[in-house]
């Protein structure tokens, strides 16, 4: 079993009391087996000379497989993108999709993420990419009616053969559904009872534009999203809802009661004109755990955690009038452990013994973190490291970034070869 | 005269017609002398392979020696940031300004900043680090009434001195005022008259946050600040407005028919929950020339444009419900040419030959910006940009970054030293 010894390093450790240690850390194959003072010896020793180590973050809305879309769907309407959008996943190759998500893949990693969690079509193939370049992936099939798709088979019978098949340790697959616009009571319930029969999480997009839940509104009695899934049992604590932007308080107490989690995608909700700023403050007084989403790079366009956490900070602090309505604190949990517990994991988002060696290492001695110690530490991930910090990234006890380089090449760069 | 040839690069020049060329940029001395095919040899070739050169930011409203705030003053009300800012501020060593503006500088150039406008007192000092350092520093010398500064001596003498002193090439000094809070009729005056007399720009915070505008109403019959200003002379072409974010829209059109500049500085307005989204579009729609700033690492919390591109995008995208509303263009011309304009220069912010040599480039070969060509280079850098990507930095013919490597130190690392 191979072993990392990591030496000097001031630990965010993002346990219950959060708790900054002075320190050393063992790794042993894929857990970390000692924090604190370590004598062993290991295979690789990395000197943190007091840089900063924390767990990876944790990315709780993606499609990984869109990362070659960034640049070419800019400063348009949302109807506009979307027509585009569907335009250029409708004829995808396999190899395209496998070349889109390594690079999708190497983008996370290069800024810190380690996990993260996935919504698309051809999750086999996503998976295959997952393994190979050694990132945590949660990985959820879409599902809508079979008249809306154009993946070939039935959605739902797609999703299942997935879940069914063995990917390897670093892939947990579920089933998505994608939203209320092409999704029946059939669908929605389907995808309940695969989840239900495989003990997996659901995936889904819940209210992200204001039209899709004044449409469905103005179709349903005034009946909206949210209010519907509750009385068709969709919504429990298997469901992980990315951006949930137009709910009312009625329906974050509906949410809340029922433990469903959101992801917040702060970015791609801004840039799409979409409304960027769900009730989170409410969320979170309600219980509900929030995590962050990148989304896609078509609408983001990056996929960067520093950047989603002090610019999900900012636009609630401005929307609120209020710089101290969520605190550097509540922003890093969202991005690790809350992002964690959303995917119903312990052994992730937090350092501590027994725990998965999902960790990175962050630079404090460049100019845009100096001076960072343990009293503004937080602080400084959240408000003001880039991913030119991002030293080491170490998914699974496997180093995939060192000394400020990734250790895999992105296999192709080419746009048509992405497609 | 040394020289620097930069071989096989994506130009994107920010000139009238926005050309984007493929070829070569020979440098001599501090100047650019040629783009095009470039067949001389060069003291330093530097290959850029294809990746992107592009004018380096202009940084339109900073106060450079608070860069290490950073992580001090966070998540507090805005009255608690004021307050301590000010005690801060108030207790200040020679040496601990020359050291924190040293660190603010490498912060900006490591993150693509070649110039940026100050407003602090003790500039004598900042230009002496600036030189040092050698970054392109317009330096405005804080005025405010008398009784109210911590400076020793008169604030509006001190500025006419520090005006009148040679401070060598890189440095244009200048005058600022605090604000209308703390400025009286007198002082407005008498910084104008300096800024005529030597020909110089004006800097100020004007109309920051809703309560000095209001308590400023409050104080005088329902008057507001601009309509003041206007009144008593002060608004003219001379003057960069930093802020200006509760203006009316008689206002935007008393800014306009005066031909004030603004500085837009969406992330400090933001992270002080003080309400950040001027009326930009209307700004735009009235001629006035709009530039972007980072204020201080106490209130931002980093000194980076690239970022500041993204957030003012998307939250001007976000208040107006339309990602069409504002386009990567219009973003990447406030960070260049609209900046250098606001500062009365037409020698920087756009690559032509005779203009200054203060240049980046950008590493295009890295996961977060692939694909990116000519078709969608612009949007690569304000939409997915970071400071991992930038590779060199050149400030008056001089190479300050190259290999992602900063090329000087940072002196003073400790927080004592730089107080």
């Amino acid at each position: 079993m191979k072993t990392i010894l990591i030496r000097n390093a001031l630990i965010v450790t993002q346990d219950e009391s959060r708790r900054i240690l002075k320190g050393d850390m063992l790794i042993e194959g894929n857990r970390i087996s000692k924090i604190g003072e370590v004598s062993d010896s290991a295979d690789t020793v990395i000197n943190a000379g007091g840089n900063a180590v924390l767990p990876g973050f944790i990315n709780t809305h993606a499609h990984v497989a869109m990362a070659h879309l960034k640049g070419l769907l800019d400063d348009i309407s949302l109807e506009n993108f979307l027509e585009k959008t569907f335009l250029l996943d409708a004829n995808r190759s396999d190899k395209g999709i496998y070349n889109s998500a390594m690079l999708g893949m190497a983008e996370m990693i290069d800024s810190g993420i380690t996990s993260f969690h996935d919504l698309y079509y051809s999750e086999d193939i996503i998976a295959r990419a997952a393994s190979r370049f050694g990132i945590r992936a949660f990985l959820a099939w879409n599902t809508l009616d079979d008249e809306f798709t154009t993946q070939s088979g039935s959605p739902l019978k797609n999703a299942e053969s997935f879940i069914r098949k063995k990917h390897g340790d670093l892939v947990t697959p579920s089933v998505g559904v994608q939203g209320i616009y092409v999704a029946s009571d059939e669908t929605y319930r389907g995808a309940s009872e695969i989840a239900r029969k495989y003990d997996t999480t659901i995936h889904t997009h819940l209210s992200e534009t204001r039209k899709e839940v004044y449409d469905y509104a103005a179709a349903h009695n005034g009946q909206r999203p949210v209010e519907h899934l509750l009385e068709i049992g969709f919504l429990d604590d298997r469901l992980i809802a990315a951006h949930s932007s137009f709910v009312t308080m009625r329906e974050v107490r509906q949410l809340a009661k029922a433990n469903v989690k959101v992801s917040w995608n702060s970015i791609s909700n801004c840039k799409l004109g979409t409304g960027g700023m769900p009730p989170v403050p409410e969320m979170l007084d309600h219980g509900i755990t929030v995590s962050l989403g990148t989304d896609s790079n078509g609408s983001n366009n990056s996929l960067n955690m520093l950047e989603m956490m002090k610019f999900s900070s900012l636009l609630v602090k401005n929307a609120r009038w209020n710089p101290a309505v969520m605190n550097a604190q509540k922003i890093l949990d969202m991005a690790t452990r809350d992002a964690a517990s959303s995917l119903r994991r312990t052994d992730i988002g937090v350092l501590k013994e027994g725990n998965l060696a999902d960790l990175i290492m962050i630079d404090l001695k460049q100019a845009n973190l100096i001076p960072a110690g343990p009293d503004n530490i937080v602080q400084g991930i959240v408000y003001s490291a880039n991913p030119a910090n991002v030293d080491t990234v170490i998914v699974n006890g496997k180093i995939l970034k060192k000394g400020k380089k990734l250790r895999r090449k992105i296999p192709e760069t080419e746009k048509e070869k992405m497609i």
